[in-house]
């Protein structure tokens, strides 16, 4: 009672279930900015667990994900989308009654269907989606700034407790995100096109560029600045993160992917019959959405990202 | 006689014919390394030439390619590969016998075939390609660096001169560049997939975000740092240069589409058939070719390419 309100952290206890890119990332914010009482943490792995002690990620650790929850007043999901179900029956029993359960996935729709059916009474499940990264995964890769100036989305159920959405909205302001709130269906096309397709793309052409008999790899990586290269830093993410968000996100993807070969075709003939002018006007366009990006202060507007 | 030979600079005269990001950049570097004991520029428009009289990209100017060429040792054209033998057929009858013509087109058989019938008796047509460039045009886009690390292609025909070519290649080194010798038809395949190829599917998969009905253009922008905002890069390109090359290395370019399109069907298909090991073999991949490309010094190794 004597101490001021000011000083007083937003949550008692937070638990970190996974303690990669995300989870150290929240660690590091939480601890900048004074946002837990207590971080507890786990992974599944032991190695990653053993490196995020030694990075002091949490105040205490513990490899099963019941464990970490206990007494927990905010709980991060941050698995890949297709272990989320598993995770949530797991630690079920030890949710205390008033938490916040939340989860960091790229979908939400399959997240919601998987974990729902597992969320005690009285436990508040909010799922939600910062739009921020890198192409790096594992404990080493977080830093605090990650989510600052990025969007987080939350997708609350129906019947979702409005107080404890301000309190979980609150938390993400206070990384310095922006809050949008978003039905899931939604969420999971805005998602498909912005993200999930943009990947998928990525890694395609580094296949296919790999597998070309008459180009060699070494003079594929030699004049990669020619454009390449912006692709391989996208398709060096996660596998098993993508992998998870193509299975559970299929709908939306294969809808998008055939638009995205639709417009392909168009634009393969309009290369093979010559037609300079529809290429010219579609080619114009795209100015115009660059532009708007980094006003939105979604992008550098540094020539060539800033690089050298 | 008096002066030293280390003081001379490597060509007396030296011409630009177009003043947009190469020419500019070409400019500074030269000033910066002493490589023209002058430097006379051409563009086409007014504004241009205008703007490079105010930066001083040039010791001279005309809007008249063939004035700029007069008594030039090396020529340089820097306009849209579309242009490039309007270009040689004017400047033809004034070129300096004994100099050098090259250019910096991103295809090179077509403008071999558009610029050799131009080309007088004892001018030397040595075709280049600089593997450098960002996503900004005009004669403001320029700067020193922008050869620094990166290599230049060099597609000598059969008859050209060794000891042309050697100065030429002289000429790149000392903008800080690699030189590498190619023949045309094999460097129109490997730009087409690390150059061509992924422009043309930022140019689509932002017109694909454009046109959805689901997805307004304002979200696209908002969560476009899950991916799409690398793309738009990419994407913001001058449009008559890409329309250029796509017209005149339509044959690489479609094989190389065909390849990415089958590609792409096979994922889709892995998608649609739920195969996750499939999916998570080739995500695996591609990091390695992001690793390379890192160690070969063509990217940097930040996470998001070091933007915040």
């Amino acid at each position: 009672m004597s101490e001021d309100e000011t000083t007083q952290p937003m949550f008692g206890k937070v638990a970190l279930i996974g303690l990669g890119l995300i989870g150290s990332s929240l660690s590091h914010v939480m601890r900048r900015e004074g946002l837990a009482g207590c971080i507890s943490g786990s992974a599944r792995s032991e190695a990653t667990l053993a490196r995020a002690a030694e990075l002091g990620l949490a105040d205490e650790f513990s490899q099963d994900p019941a464990e970490a929850v206990r007494d927990a007043d905010l709980v991060f999901l941050n698995v890949p989308v297709g272990a989320m179900g598993a995770v949530a029956e797991r630690i079920a029993p030890a949710l205390k009654k008033g938490a916040i359960l939340t989860d960091v996935g790229s979908v939400k729709a399959a997240v919601i269907r998987d974990v729902s059916p597992h969320v005690p009474e009285g436990v508040h499940f909010i799922p939600g989606h910062p739009i921020a990264g890198t192409e790096q995964s594992g404990p080493d890769a977080g830093f605090p700034e990650l989510f600052e100036d990025r969007w987080c989305i939350l997708t609350p159920l129906e019947d979702t407790d409005p107080q404890a959405l301000d309190r979980l909205s609150a938390f993400w302001r206070a990384c310095g995100s922006n809050v949008e709130i978003m039905d899931p269906k939604h969420h999971d096309l805005v998602l498909g096109i912005t993200s999930h397709l943009p990947h998928l793309i990525a890694y395609n052409i580094v296949a296919t560029a790999a597998d070309l008999e008459e180009v060699t790899e070494s003079e594929v990586i030699k004049y990669s600045a020619g454009g390449f290269r912006d692709f391989t830093r996208l398709a060096a993410s996660d596998p098993t993160m993508w992998r998870d968000v193509f299975l559970n996100n299929r709908e939306a993807v294969l809808e998008l992917l055939g638009r995205f070969s639709e417009d392909l075709s168009a634009l393969q003939r309009a290369i093979r019959w010559g037609e300079g002018e529809k290429l010219f006007d579609l080619f114009s366009r795209a100015r115009k959405i660059r532009r708007e990006i980094i006003e939105a202060g979604q992008d550098t507007e540094a020539p060539n990202f800033g690089r050298k």
